[in-house]
């Protein structure tokens, strides 16, 4: 008897097998029981009163299975306190969106005391993945079996597991058949459509449908300047003075896609119920190390560690760090610049059909270079990043974000601004821009889905066979579908700075430094690097538009195959990522309006030194000048201005909000007037006890009134 | 018997009047009648549940007195119950601040069930203003003895009455004893020190007090230019390149101070609870007309206004006018020009000591003609801004801020700006910038302070002797004082943009059309004018600071009599404010740092223009130009990056703030599990009740499993 089911399996004959925990190889049988038995222990006994059970594979009565794979679900009524508990917010009956609570589970739409699916699955693993995070050490002092990983009250001992490297990993199950049909919905039909957001948001959760969602916009926002772009590149090549009323199209075109796009994403966040969450108390990250000592917020026993220290590792170790690879990015700039002029003299010296394919070779080359850096250098800062011990998770992904932006940025820009405004070649820079675009693109696609697809393919595919296979075969199917799941990348889903106004941390679960990466032996990848590849491409398409009107139609172009290739990665390379509730795109905002501001200085400097423009002041260059940087500072206070202007959600929205901060407001008053009445009924009446037997006679009466 | 007094006199001996009503004269008896008994009668029947007096003059037997006047009072336990109601922020025992609530009363510092003076008189001069405010209509029609006067379930009685002119004012009574303190401490000794903010805060509020610490905070914030100036003025008269580095200093440590008084601002806002007060629902503003409809927020009836018909208000009377007065105000700076013109012309044909005199005398013209311009035009956005009829009290104040901003701004600035860019003359902006500076501070302290001083003391000469006078005469003197008090000038406290983050609208209870205020008989004035005089200011010294230095040192010189005058103003000439709750200086803060950006530009312009500089670069002009605007961008970008690393809040506010959300949130939690214990405690043990036996026995075991 080698299988155990939790105690309660007599009253849960459909076990769900929801999320996945692999401990380690050689983990204690102690251990073991001890984890399993708080699982399933009850909430008033400090247990997460979930359902768990080992992954076993039956073989003709020869019991052979992984025995540190661990299943767990709940019971539907355990899902329905925990959504309560989360603070999820559904639709209502009266289709206003609602923080569900048991009580008042009837007014919900859809809801049933028998549907199953009142939840999705992403929303069920979501409140798993919480009540596992929130299953916190009482009165151990340490793991049982191991002495090293120490424990004190309050501590959640997953995190503790996964800091020690017992737990291996937490990830959620796919679902075949929902992913079958998403994936038909998504991608199977061969028409351009839009995509099934909210089927995404159910089986993947909010962070991942809000990137395909901010990926659709974008490349709708962008057909525009695409469509404009054509003309302007087919039949005004050099013509710059006319690119003066395409570059200013495009700058107030950024401003404003920007600025809808917040109200689009309230939109949807609202239908998701994300809008409406309430902020939870973000706790320490797993990473984070130090001595025991007292949280100040909290009063209780934490690890702390000098913030002072930290400083130091930041500006004495991390700073320079960047500072280098900055130089190191400059100086590889600079060997480009060599290899493009002698290329250039080459194509002079031999004049061919080869010299001028040589042309390109030297752009190509760096802008595999770049690539290569920028990954190289996405490791090393998630390295010092997270030795530089930050406590929260909100505050790593900042540093780790700030550093790799200005990073990429750079490396991607640089010998773009420096052709531009140092070497002053706008046919250079035309020709770099477009060999950087098109090669980064290409070489994106394939590294991020192809390359990866591919090795998957072949790494399972006996396995996969099998599994296409699977029709009815639900267990020994389930097997094989989690040994298959386990070995897939993680796709990490980040809800980056919203994490503020949102929900838990996911990224716990994620391992963290090199060390711990290679250990999981797979490629960590998430919408971390999805946002970054769009906002590379969005300086691409807005910092030099004025020489490079075709920029836009290459991005839509990229953007169309992205999303192919990322529904495909979504649902074929990587893990199931667990849903991760965000209410907008976060730091990402920020980062893509400071380019499109950062842009505005560009073409407009780039429009000020066309040769036709200047042949219209050759009198004066001064006054050129000085039109120049009038031009870009009203651009700029119109940008300002607009931003102000559109309000960041719209009408109907803002009303829907109002009406329930209303509605709680009420609530509050209410409650605050029978709770005042019961506590202090007795006060409101005694103030005024004496005259009590006056209530039926006029209250208001004429009393002599003289000075005492 | 013509005196009244609540019934409830006999339990309250010593009734404490805090703020006065004043109805119309002429009002009907049974109107009288209705609203007292409405103000005693218990918050179960709808009543306010407070004490009222008729105000009463017993001369001897022989009673006379003004019947339209009547004095509201509390007993001690209800102000306490009303301070939980409004969500007072009180400090504890510990010297946290929490919400203040009855039944947690005895953890909360200096307070004792005799102490009457645990709330501030501001704080109960506050909460009688809330309740009255929200003594709401029920099932009346109308005001009884007023059928124009109609009412709706859950309109604000004195709103109405307000509204209709039956009720004339409301205004918190002065406290002679505190008063006399309180000014001692302020202004009354004869030494430089820090203002008592905290006595202010407890006799005026915290939007008084906060604009005197804002008032004070600038100044000493003023006087490092002011030092620096000093020196550059007196040595280097026309050294503009030296004046490179007093600007750069300048344009920073502006962004420095802007970024530092939010980090004060919160200090003192959290010392004074309302850092930590809860947004309330905004409710109609009292001006505010329309059809009765549905309100699709609340859904109950109230007045609707089309907003399609405000936009056209808006944009076809509104900004037209505003355009045409500022097309007036530079046609009045054109003349002002000729006048200046033909004023140098006179001291080159007949050279005196007169004609030298003269030189000055248009620009103190000028310097005076704006500032009846900026009055006029006070006076004429107000009407206009009422016309367009908001419904909130935000979004009218924030289209009346707009308006007086920018007419001010381009009023007071537009000859300078002219005289820079234009005219390219250095000595000449100097020489305005000296003159209208020192013209208009004269011009303010004189109108804002001691003119209505003056004016003051002269009409009530008589009854102020008797005032001065008062000792134990009590109740005579508050006849007199009543008297005295309701012909003073009223000043608002506005909480502005802050309303959103704090508490009711106090302004309602001010005359808001010229018509009204004609009817009212005073000067309005209020913290508004208070700030955009400083606002001015900062323009002064901010805008062409590499061309004056010694702009900061008049700066500092005004802010130190205006500190005074100020404060005589509030003690002497206006009326007692109702306290108003705020937790920082709103919309200001916005309009200070737009102020420092356009400061920037002017200054790189300026230095750019200086002619030292410009023999800098004697061979290029080019190559000046784009220096200076790389340094201009520089300098921007620095602003932004400062404004963006420099944390709004100090670190132990910020950790304060972070125990307090992290204690309700436990407290939520606990709530949330003893409430679910309650109603759903049932459900957590029924999902395992067919277990509960086993709880003795290990909750894990191992049972057989196989596919069923």
């Amino acid at each position: 008897m080698k299988e155990s089911w939790s105690a309660f399996d007599t009253f849960e004959p459909h076990f769900r097998p929801l999320v996945v925990i692999e401990l380690a190889k050689g983990t204690k049988e102690e251990t073991k029981e001890w984890l399993t038995q708080r699982i399933v222990d009850k909430k008033k006994n400090g247990g997460a009163q979930l359902l768990v059970k080992p992954l076993v594979k039956e073989n003709g009565g020869k019991i052979d299975g992984n025995q540190n794979i661990y299943l767990v679900g709940a019971s539907h009524l355990r899902l329905l306190l925990g959504a309560e508990t989360v603070g999820l917010v559904k639709e209502c009956n009266d289709s206003s969106m609602r923080t569900f609570t048991y009580s008042s589970r009837n007014t919900f739409k859809d809801f049933a005391e028998d549907n199953h699916d009142f939840l999705t699955m992403a929303e069920r693993q979501y409140i798993i993945k919480h009540e596992l995070e929130n299953l916190r050490a009482r009165d151990e002092k340490m793991i049982p079996g191991y002495p090293q990983a120490k424990l004190y009250p309050g501590k959640s001992i997953i995190r503790r597991l996964l800091t020690n490297g017992i737990l291996v990993q937490i990830f959620p199950l796919h679902d075949s058949e929902k992913l079958k049909k998403l994936r038909y919905a998504w991608y199977g039909q061969m028409k351009i459509s839009y995509q099934p957001l909210d089927e995404i948001r159910c089986y993947f959760g909010e962070t991942v449908a809000l990137y395909f969602g901010f990926l659709e916009y974008f490349t709708f926002a962008l057909v525009p300047m695409a469509l404009i772009g054509i003309p302007y590149y087919v039949f005004a090549w050099e013509d710059y003075d006319k690119y003066v009323m395409f570059a200013s199209f495009n700058l107030l075109w950024s401003t404003v896609i920007l600025e809808v796009w917040k109200r689009y994403c309230a939109t949807m966040t609202y239908r998701w119920g994300t809008l409406l969450m309430k902020r939870q108390f973000e706790e320490p990250r797993p990473g984070f190390h130090g001595v025991l000592g007292i949280n100040p917020v909290t009063g209780k026993e934490e690890p702390v560690y000098s913030s002072i220290k930290r400083q130091i590792r930041i500006y004495l170790v991390s700073l320079p760090f960047v500072c280098l690879c900055l130089y190191f990015s400059l100086n590889v700039m600079m060997i480009y610049f060599e290899l493009e002029t002698w290329a250039l003299d080459f194509h002079e010296e031999n004049e061919s059909c080869f010299s001028n394919l040589m042309l390109f070779v030297p752009s190509i080359i760096y802008a595999i270079v770049i690539e290569m850096m920028n990954r190289a250098y996405r490791y090393a800062a998630e390295f010092l990043t997270s030795w530089e011990n930050h406590r929260l998770e909100s505050s790593y992904q900042n540093h780790l974000i700030l550093k790799v932006l200005v990073f990429n940025f750079l490396n991607c820009f640089a010998s773009l601004f420096y052709i531009a405004f140092v070497l002053f070649d706008m046919k250079l820079l035309r020709q770099s821009l477009a060999t950087l675009l098109i090669t980064s693109q290409i070489l994106n696609q394939f590294v991020e889905a192809l390359l990866p697809y591919w090795l998957q393919k072949r790494r399972h595919k006996k396995v996969k066979k099998r599994m296409y296979s699977l029709k009815m075969d639900t267990d020994l199917s389930l097997f094989e579908q989690v040994n298959l799941e386990k070995e897939m990348g993680t796709y990490i889903c980040l809800g980056e700075d919203h994490k503020k106004d949102c929900c838990k941390i996911c990224q716990e679960f994620r391992p963290r430094t090199i060390k711990e990466r290679a250990a999981a032996e797979d490629s960590s990848y998430g919408t971390f690097d999805d946002y970054l590849e769009l906002f590379l491409l969005f300086g691409y398409v807005s910092l030099f538009s004025c020489v490079y009107p075709l920029a836009a139609v290459f991005a839509v172009l990229n953007n169309i195959t992205e999303m192919y290739s990322d529904a495909l990665k979504m649902c074929r390379v990587f893990k199931r990522p667990f849903s991760e509730l965000t209410a907008n795109i976060g730091v990402w905002q920020l980062a893509f309006e400071t380019m499109s501001v950062i842009s505005v200085v560009t073409n407009c400097a780039l429009i000020g030194l066309s040769p036709q423009v200047n042949a219209l002041f050759s009198e004066s260059k001064t006054d050129l000048i000085l039109i120049v940087v009038l031009v870009e500072h009203i651009l700029l206070a119109l940008k300002f201005v607009m931003a102000f202007v559109i309000p960041d959600k719209p009408q109907d929205i803002q009303l829907k909000l109002a009406r329930l901060e209303f509605e709680s407001l009420e609530a509050l008053k209410q409650q605050e007037y029978p709770s005042c009445l019961s506590s202090t009924e007795k006060l409101w009446e005694r103030q005024f006890s004496p005259v009590g037997t006056l209530s039926s006679q006029p209250i208001y009466r004429k009393v002599s009134f003289s000075r005492r």
